[in-house]
């Protein structure tokens, strides 16, 4: 039998650097480093891994980012998309610009700053769930270019899946599910994307969903971006 | 074949007014309403609800929010909980103060408000993990009662599983695995928990790991945390 006096067992961590030379870390937020900086922290190794939970799961985690203006259907195919996914067994979350400003975003406003902020959060979450396993899908206007890129810049290789709803604004602001355009339109609402703050469409998403003479059903949409899926082999661990 | 300028589906969503007048919202995050407030959201309803997720998964999601001191064994008994249940098939995954440090929280400093916010954003990523049907578990110290408390009250009732890692301060200092309460007692660390800020102990949580004269391993301690799930009902839809 051991006295715990004498360790038994150490805490399974790595010290990473950061490119500081003081090394010591501050165990889970405590304590403030004098001369050192709030970025001096341990990275703990869990003991089961991205590639374990994987293997329960039958498929490999990752993000399907999808983008595009108020009204384009993100919501929409995002649902589509769950709900095929789960049917096949396959497990999957929603994170949502909106509810996720219910909870961790409660704080930020539509400040430009906070907006970045919003998305950057929105990609940090939705790391963490592809680090866990789960198609994590992300339904956020996320209007500027940069601010994807840079959640997709945090991901590895391959894992973020941006699918841009091209839908062109006058159909958008004819569905107006919401009444915001209505709203935009009569100055009630400012910096609104699509009316008087701009939308940067993506130049290479992995998927482009359109309209033709048509709008294709959810169902339809959300198909393709499971085949991707199948053909890049994320629905197999 | 639908014409697509008439709406051929609505966005499939609820609207919670939020104790405001103006109930119109913003599609995720787009937009400031004059003379309304960021907190007009809608909130989507996903078509596959954390019931239809926690069947898939066999069980039901949770949060098993681990606090102690700084070097009492939470991360390890961590470790250790998530191999027992990924060995039966559940699916977890731990949320690590420093870990999320690296990622989401590292606009945060180590000041006392920093701290809070350190604490509210993993008690809201933990929620949204227990959403997704996942059993979360956090390992941060998170010295103060009421932050923890706040995280407890997001939760659905019984969800949030509180383990103390009743460890007395000696040991922890003696075992002192990366040499900040040597530091501490320098003073080269402010504000340290333990040493020069307070640990406010749980006064009812769930679970309580101690040592008695030797130190149980951490498989022991994990095995208290799983059969207390199991009698709660946590490892089965």
């Amino acid at each position: 039998m051991k006295d715990c006096r004498t360790p038994s067992y150490t805490v399974d961590a790595d010290v990473k650097v950061n490119g500081h030379a003081f090394t010591n870390n501050s165990d889970d937020s405590n304590g403030s480093i004098l001369h050192g900086s709030s970025t001096n922290i341990v990275w703990h190794k869990s003991s089961v891994e991205k590639i374990d939970r994987q293997e329960l799961l039958q498929q490999k985690g990752c993000v399907i980012w999808i983008t595009g203006l108020s009204g384009s259907g993100k919501s929409t195919v995002a649902c589509a998309l769950t709900r095929a996914l789960h049917a096949r067994g396959k497990m999957t979350y929603i994170l949502d610009g909106d509810n996720v400003r219910h909870g961790l975003n409660r704080d930020l406003t539509f400040k430009a700053e906070d907006r970045a902020e919003n998305i950057r959060r929105i990609g940090e979450i939705a790391k963490l769930f592809a680090d866990a396993g789960v198609i994590c899908i992300a339904s956020v206007i996320s209007p500027y270019r940069k601010d994807r890129d840079t959640c997709r810049s945090i991901l590895p290789d391959g894992d973020f899946v941006e699918v841009f709803m091209d839908i062109p604004l006058c159909t958008c602001e004819a569905r107006d599910p919401k009444g915001l355009y209505k709203l935009a339109r009569a100055g009630k609402i400012k910096g609104f994307t699509g009316i008087d703050d701009p939308y940067e469409a993506p130049l290479n998403p992995e998927i482009v969903l359109q309209q033709g003479e048509v709008c294709p059903p959810p169902e339809a949409m959300a198909e393709k971006v499971i085949s991707y899926l199948e053909a890049k082999g994320y629905l197999h661990a």
